[in-house]
């Protein structure tokens, strides 16, 4: 079975596991293990911020960081397929307080003058004030497309000029950075908090991170173990993260062009596939999903009609041929 | 001053004042007030539904009834500037924990091809699902605009091929009412749940409805109690809920007329005012209230640039010509 | 039907009734209803604090009273048999995202050596921290006894001491002051915090405040409205409290006379009634409900055992013979 | 320096660490973890229940249980001292709504003639009712403290006489099984739903798990990845817990021994230490934790005044005659 369902299906490597089996370790709970304390410097630097904290999960870093710049009965901002508003199972309501907004565009973009309508300014308390502003980079059900830099800095202008927050949902960030060549620095620079992702494109086994000033990564570090992810020798994780930025990022190129490849086996353009997820309508997405499966490809429905192709460090090029291939004749 | 600020500042009729002052009461906690439970009874069959409960407030109504839909961790879908979105202050996510997505349409209007790609399948427990739908009628923040009924049918038509809920913000479906002559019934039958309000066109001091099958409207009196909202002899403002049906439903129609003058006087196509309320854009809203008051008319800020008018039972023909002279001044 | 069951239960008076009809009203979500007001300002200085905030209830006004000193994530210390506790739905965990511990004591008294142990300092980022400690006087299900001064006071000088800050759910403390003279003012000084209720023993229909700094109070107004709490014209009630101020308090003392007489007939002792509220335990406390009601007394079940009478404004000192004649009979 | 401060900082074993490398893993929030899977049919086989989840802390394990069993606006009783209230930071009521009461006893143990006064049954829609009651074996503040059998086997059918569930937390329940030689099954037919911890005594990096019916397990599913717990190739963790199964459960008798010698060298009574915990009263336990820290001995307050050893897998024979010695002389 080649397994297109997801990036986050990725097993680590050999070296990722000797990483990890010989990783230096202690409490992070109270701060003390080192190798998450690297991972987190190394992250924070990466995206040109003060600090940030490990977590079990993207979701966990979205909501925390969500949490950290939106407070209960204030409102976020984002596209309606925005995996904080789709895949986080309503956590942001449900766990922080928060209500959410939502526009729509093809490509999951941002565009100042769609927010100039849909922002709410602080106009009393009778109103509900837009706090943050959330961007997805790449946005993954918009088919892994990479936002444009110019509409995230008019994005950083217009938030500038409203005093209002930006979120960045980066947990393919990476994704973005290797097909554009756009840094990470740049990218963290649109943003009040970021989280990103180390078990997606990246192929740790498990963890993101959310980054940002001192003062919310400290007050995050106390929601993390409210919500019960203040794990203790956590650094045999976190040595997976420093080895897959060692090792994986450069190499998801070759995601992107397998995913271009499946894209011209299901009639997608390929010049719309930005980075290395493929979506497309088909008439039933699970009747697609099961044909798929029976053709040796595991392949996602992410909506009624929506199919998803992800590749990642599992799906070698050879892998890939036999996809396209079994996909064509689908 | 002439308040066009809101169809709320209203003070009760002598005539309602009397009604309230021999209001026959109980304790309402027990179910024991016969004058709430014949406004309970009244307005459930006006809308055609089993049963309705009184609460102190529209927005205690609307979070009742989204909440009955909708459960935490699930999302309701409106309109980007609907009441429930805009002036509950959060509490649907904060109080309830229920997520929302959003559509914009120039008159808050509902339009099934836009639902058909915002709506979220069950698609496992991956993704938030889409339990609710919400509708405003008329829509405050769109200018009081009446939903076109044969929008409403096809909601409704949708919802049941996608077992999916439908709430209804009725605050000023009264308005609705008496501006199209469709029956509140007929337009009760569009929504599962429902809320109606009391205390703005009607001229109630205090008042709302959630309407709705019995079994939801039972475990609605649990969750009021559970908000704070579960009051005693409250039939002394149930009766100025039944005085107001019976005395200021038809004369709406001055209200509509009045409305139209104001557009007028304000550059505001009177053709798409509907009802009692009028929204234009102006360069700086705040200005412009500050500008309004010196001239001897109170009017709202409703977003940056956006001022609304709202004509009631407290302003008058004579009110109205005043009015219309003093802003088509500024 | 002689109706025991509560304090609620009491219909307005005509006098009260006409108060309420010649009502002054304006929009009290815009801060003009001029009666509402008076209530809140008179609340406020009988009790020595700065302001006060109108509430449909006493659950909202404690929710509210109780959110505004415990953040969610803290704790707030009460009786077992709190109001807050056992009365009002779990909302200060549902709905303010708060956690409680309790102690037990049989009058509901609060003892500065069962707080010392229980009481929770700032540990650092690991531990829930006690925001406040809260203490109910009278105490309903401790059967209305009012709490000890010297207690009181113990408690202040603790809190002081320990920077944790005191509410005080004062549904009933009208009848603590009728009963032992002790000023309304003294009392509020124990309290950062304190909620009051007019439609218990002093006989208005609706309505409760909170009493608190301005600061508190204001932010107090903003959650009224999210909890939607937040209504219009209602002078009309607060008008009912303030006559009730006026002509409801010192007649307490009869309800405490007639409470002392059914003590006896039901085997109390009455030294240990305080105020309006007997309380006292039984084989079967639904059997017992059952059998009043059929020799013609309403009266509660607060416990499995336990059964409650209360004594009001509608009940005469000949009610009061006649309950006390067919109780004496079960 | 000799860390005593608690059983979570043990670092993996060479042993433990080799078998996290070899870990066989799949993408877990598909189910697809072969590791995961088998870590959780094991321990819910050791304690006699259904299903088991896998979780990244204790903390979440109590968040996911309590919240099976109690929604939100009822309450879950438990002693003063339990982690749930004290240590989790008010999750309970601001992640799941729940609402606790609690009764103090020294050894944090249950009685049931506690509980009949503390029990709130189902009395209408007007009281909070007590859905859960929680127990704490080994009680952590409590000194380690193991629950009497007896008790349990009397809360149980006290728990099933009044149709309320049982939570165990049973963070520390291997310490109990090897203090007393109860079986783990024994213990864990006591509850509803359990949690477990392998990264305490167990001395694995990370994880916890949540015991209980299949059904329920299911919900947790859903619940933990709302909550951000739901990871992926997450096999690297459960295989140190397995591997902390077959090889540190007898050896927690040395700990026992070990906390037992401290106990002495602190002035406190051995026979009163029943697992690898000491906790005891001192005037100034931040003074004590900072002396003990000179004298090369990290110990924790738990308390304003009192302090908390523990001894673990990293604590040798040798390292606890060097505390013992470091201590006395305090």
């Amino acid at each position: 079975m080649i397994d297109l369902r997801s990036d986050t299906v990725t097993r680590p490597t050999e070296g990722m596991r000797a990483a990890m089996a010989r990783a230096d370790v202690g409490d992070d709970v109270y701060g003390e293990d080192p190798t998450v304390r690297a991972l987190e410097e190394r992250v924070a630097g990466l995206l040109g911020h003060e600090a940030a904290l490990f977590t079990p999960t993207g979701s966990m870093a979205n909501v925390l960081a969500v949490g950290l710049l939106v407070a209960p009965g204030q409102e976020v901002l984002c596209e309606a397929r925005a995996h904080i508003a789709r895949a986080e199972l309503g956590a942001h309501g449900a766990v922080s307080g928060v209500t959410m907004r939502t526009w729509s565009s093809p490509r999951g973009q941002v565009d100042v003058a769609v927010l100039a309508d849909l922002f709410a300014p602080d106009l009393g308390p009778f109103f509900v004030r837009t706090a943050a502003i959330s961007v997805e980079n790449t946005h993954n059900f918009a088919g892994g497309a990479v936002l444009p830099l110019a509409d995230l800095k008019a994005l950083r202008a217009f938030a500038d000029e409203h005093s209002v927050a930006v979120h960045l949902d980066g947990a393919r960030l990476w994704n973005a950075h290797v097909a554009t060549g756009v840094s990470l620095e740049e990218y963290g620079a649109v943003a009040d908090v970021a989280a990103v992702c180390l078990s997606k494109g990246l192929g740790a086994p498990v963890g993101s991170l959310v980054v940002g000033p001192a003062a919310l990564i400290a007050e995050a570090r106390v929601r993390r173990k409210r919500l019960g992810g203040g794990m203790r020798q956590v650094g045999v994780l976190a040595a997976g993260g420093l080895y897959a930025l060692d090792h994986h990022v450069d190499r998801l190129a070759d995601d992107h062009a397998h995913a271009r490849l499946l894209a011209e086996a299901c009639g997608v353009d390929p010049a719309g596939v930005d980075t290395n997820i493929v979506a497309f309508d088909v008439a039933d997405a699970p009747a697609y999903v099961a044909a798929a499966r029976e053709a040796g490809v595991l392949v996602g429905a992410v909506g009624a009609r929506t199919v998803r192709l992800v590749t990642h460090l599992d799906v070698s090029r050879a892998d890939t041929a036999q996809a396209v291939a079994a996909l064509a004749r689908l």
